[in-house]
């Protein structure tokens, strides 16, 4: 018995010494070092090549290595009948607190303007506006979401979360379900941070931009797919939308004659918001193996119907 | 009796209307409408053309319209016998706080890194630093800096803060005096907070670059008189420094042939990090006005011999 790693990119070795010292007893192994496919009686994956699953039959449990889960579904070969998990990762959601935090600050002080004036040799004071001034939707209220608006109600922004449940969180009012137009009316920051399921592939779209206030800045940090380009160009075109910020992409990496590269208003950065680390969630893993080994119930089990 | 304003960029209605607006019963006017120079018992002013208080005889009161009075002694014609104020703006803080926190973040997220690979079109993630692996030093930790310090820690930095007397503020360490050794060596990111007097002047030099970590980020907030330009230069040139921050200069606007406005290692924003608003201590002033007619303390004193 084995724990499998599967990873596009085999970035391997990280995650063999971080499980090797969380639990020495795991044998870890991958497509390349495993001898008897039979062996493994557990995966861990990221963005697993289409179809890999295919070749192991005795896998209970799959897990992926990081958050987002929508790589596993994205596979036919996903077996039905197997233990979905993810990983909880506390430095995720403080990662993403900083990142966010850091393009709503940039946003609201204009500092990419100055970046351009300073190329430009231009000394031009502007007018600002402050945190207390600024509504910031947070569209994917989860516990991501909720960690992200804490701390820009922190900050000083006025925030406001929707999501599938209505939440409570301290001076920070939850929308859920048919209240999604009066969310997006007042979000003059919307920051996306949901799950990427069928019900909110392409949510993105200009018909959502329309219910924004006019001028408002996209912040997109959860997938791709819950963007449709086309329409983001139209909105930004149109001035419905002032500007953007994209961490994650349709296509990964942003292919080089993608239109968004060259706009002044669209910041591209490498889908790197929270990265997952090996270091600080093989202890978790590794207990999740153990607890599949003793017929015990898994930690944070992902509900395959739902997707997330 | 009357308020007199002097500017010297002479954008007077805004302070005219706010002040209008806050105690209608106070003649508020300018070099440029007053009658009679005796009629000035108070005046407010910001960087004063030079021999300004000269002509008014009859002034009790002198006030800075912003937090930063140096602009007041820099003027030989200052009475010696007058009140001198400043203004405390909460706002002040709140946009200070906002505009450091959008310069830590960005420096530990390497936004301006992902500005520029995204005009040359390329796809790079790059590790990154979490705040809470970060070292802030707030060199001067008055109001204002222990302001900035809070919001740094509740964004998850390390803080410490140095000044001229010992503060408890929770969760930061207090350095004073003789222990700015101690806290340079810690500080990956030097904040400078301090008020421009005799001692501080010129204190971000060769010297003090050199007692921080190699490759430190300096941030500098206050007034440009605190920093020595030239020694700017070396540090970054020999990797002391790996960058910096400049919101003030020594002269301003920063004059066309500066050599840091071609760095890619500086920032220069034209001091916009936290402009008091006419609006926001229009009341305050109102107060004080009232206060000297009728004989009683005022509020927010400087202390001449401290000049801060």
């Amino acid at each position: 018995m084995a724990l499998l790693l599967i990873r596009n990119d085999k970035n391997y070795q990280a995650w063999i010494d971080a499980l090797n010292e969380a639990d020495p007893s795991i044998e870890v192994l991958t497509p390349e070092t495993i001898k008897d496919p039979a062996n493994a009686t557990m995966a861990i994956t990221w963005k697993a090549p289409k179809g890999s699953y295919a070749n192991y039959s005795n896998l209970k449990v799959i897990g992926s290595m990081g958050a987002g889960v929508d790589h596993l579904f994205e596979d036919p070969s996903l077996p039905k009948d197997v233990i979905l998990t993810r990983v909880v990762d506390n430095k995720l959601a403080s990662d993403m607190q900083e990142f966010v935090s850091a393009l709503c600050l940039n946003h609201i002080r204009n500092l990419k303007t100055y970046t351009k004036l300073q190329k430009e040799g231009i000394w031009k004071p502007t007018d600002y506006k402050r945190g207390k001034d600024v509504t910031v939707g947070i569209l994917g209220f989860g516990t991501l979401g909720q960690a992200v608006g804490r701390m820009l109600k922190d900050i000083g922004f006025k925030v406001l979360g929707w999501s599938h449940s209505k939440k409570k969180v301290e001076g920070i009012t939850s929308f859920t379900q048919n209240e999604l137009d009066d969310f997006l009316s007042k979000a003059e920051i919307l920051v996306c941070l949901l799950p990427l399921t069928e019900e909110t592939e392409g949510i993105l779209n200009y018909k959502l931009f329309k219910k924004l206030p006019k001028g408002s800045y996209l912040i997109n940090v959860a997938r791709g797919g819950h963007l449709v380009d086309d329409d983001l160009i139209e909105a930004l075109n149109t001035n419905q939308l002032s500007s953007a910020a994209l961490d994650v992409f349709h296509k990964e990496p942003l292919p080089e004659d993608h239109p968004f590269w060259n706009r002044e208003d669209v910041i591209i950065t490498p889908h790197i918001a929270s990265m997952s680390n090996a270091k600080s969630v093989s202890a978790q893993v590794a207990e999740n193996y153990q607890r599949m080994e003793n017929g015990e119930e898994l930690k944070n089990q992902v509900k395959a119907d739902r997707g997330y």
